[in-house]
């Protein structure tokens, strides 16, 4: 069910991207954004000790925070250049643990509106070099038009 | 309706203290959970940088980490000892910025079955001694019986 | 931690309770709503054999009926006489069978801004004369300003 | 992301019509299930008047109700043929207003485990022969093993 999207805004690339250069929060667990399309992007998050939970797997409040942030960016490659995103609420089902060397979270991009946006993500663990769903997020974005987001502005989540 | 809750093992405090310690995730943004009681969890998160968006206010993951782990734990104050608990699912609502010095997460029980656990979370910032809802959460917990939790296992998120 | 909510429109009881009555599907199941207070209504829904599933006990989907109506509307209490509302999504966990011989579902505005409501409802069934909760929801409310519901208007869900 | 799912009972379409057929409300607001495949059902209903909230289009609640049942009846097909299925919660987007002379609710399956099934729905608004999604739903089911429904037994929702 998920249409094509297109970007309003030419350069919406390197807005997103300067946007999660500018979360520090994304840095402290070692995610990147490799992939950012027009309704789509990726964060990838390679394991390490720190951003675990007791049995040695990525803690699930940490793949939460990927699932939102994947899936509000996907938001924010749709809005105009002058528009900035915010969550405005997800659900998150955890599937299995996040075992493996790096989990992938997808973003995209469900139905575009106006004022609302509703997105998806899906966590997929890399164990071993194979792949398995380890959480499904449906969420909900408000768009801010007339407030382009700014070094020292807040953004998605 | 929050109903009052018992414990049904008298040393849940340790269990859940002992479980909360073996999480490196939580110590790596600043987590700390000054209260447990039956049914009932507290974690508090003082603000510092490198849990920031890029307005300064902790990031909208990190509160729904702390708000999932804050539920997860009461849950965990209700089943017997030879239990552990996992989050099968959550919905976050961010009513607000987390803006502020303090972020309080309170988690509780909202109805305890022998298998499904429903909890709730509101997480508060305290901005300049003031305390404002910044998100609200529903969640639904499995205890998983005769598998206790180890150092080295997998507990609520 | 619900504040009390003031309603901006003095008409605020005729104006729910008359877009209430333009709900055929409301009248379909029997509902109705006896109390509408400002951030606050009831749904009273009394057992009939038309609205159960094969145990006997009122349909899931109909106790997410009312769930949903009953928050919807006590958002659109506290919004001007000139705005309307829609349910943008809910998240409802249903804790026991609705047994009994009437539910009744209580709707709150948990916090109001001018876009979006954020709202939760409880659902009790009343069996032999004692309440037990039955479903708890979270949902989430857009406020349409200057689209005054009319007959033949959309409004809550 | 959604695998091919095997049903563990051969006469698991048998089973679930038998359940459907078994639910007056089903019946009270005009629903069909015309699809049952492994993992897989259909939910369809036409427009009527009853079924309306006052704009004239299928109420949200009742848009909710078939969602929340077609996914459901996909958990179902795939339990052995000892086990009834339970809805555990769910979560629904209202995309737009349910506009037209058909909806479909397409359940399907995510994931399947023992005790927990994680199930989404998309509900279809066939408006002049046009298809638009008009609800999106995720969902958590659990299986109740050695308890086969009964007629008199309670089932999905």
């Amino acid at each position: 069910m998920v249409p094509m999207h297109k970007a309003q805004d030419p350069h919406f690339v390197e807005r997103v991207r300067a946007s999660f250069a500018r979360q520090p929060a994304m840095a402290l667990i070692g995610a990147s954004m490799p992939v950012v399309e027009a309704g789509y992007t990726e964060i990838h998050l390679p394991h390490k000790p720190d951003i675990t939970q007791q049995h040695g797997y990525i803690h699930g409040g940490v793949v939460g925070m990927i699932a939102d942030s994947a899936a509000g960016y996907a938001a924010m490659t749709v809005v105009p250049a002058n528009a900035s995103v915010l969550t405005v609420e997800y659900k998150l089902n955890l599937l299995a643990p996040a075992e493996g060397e790096l989990l992938i979270a997808e973003g995209s991009v469900v139905r575009y509106g106006r004022t609302l946006i509703v997105t998806r993500a899906e966590v997929l663990a890399v164990n071993h070099g194979r792949k398995t769903a380890c959480a499904l997020m449906q969420q909900t974005i408000i768009a801010v038009h007339g407030r382009k987001e700014q070094p020292g502005q807040r953004s998605a989540s």
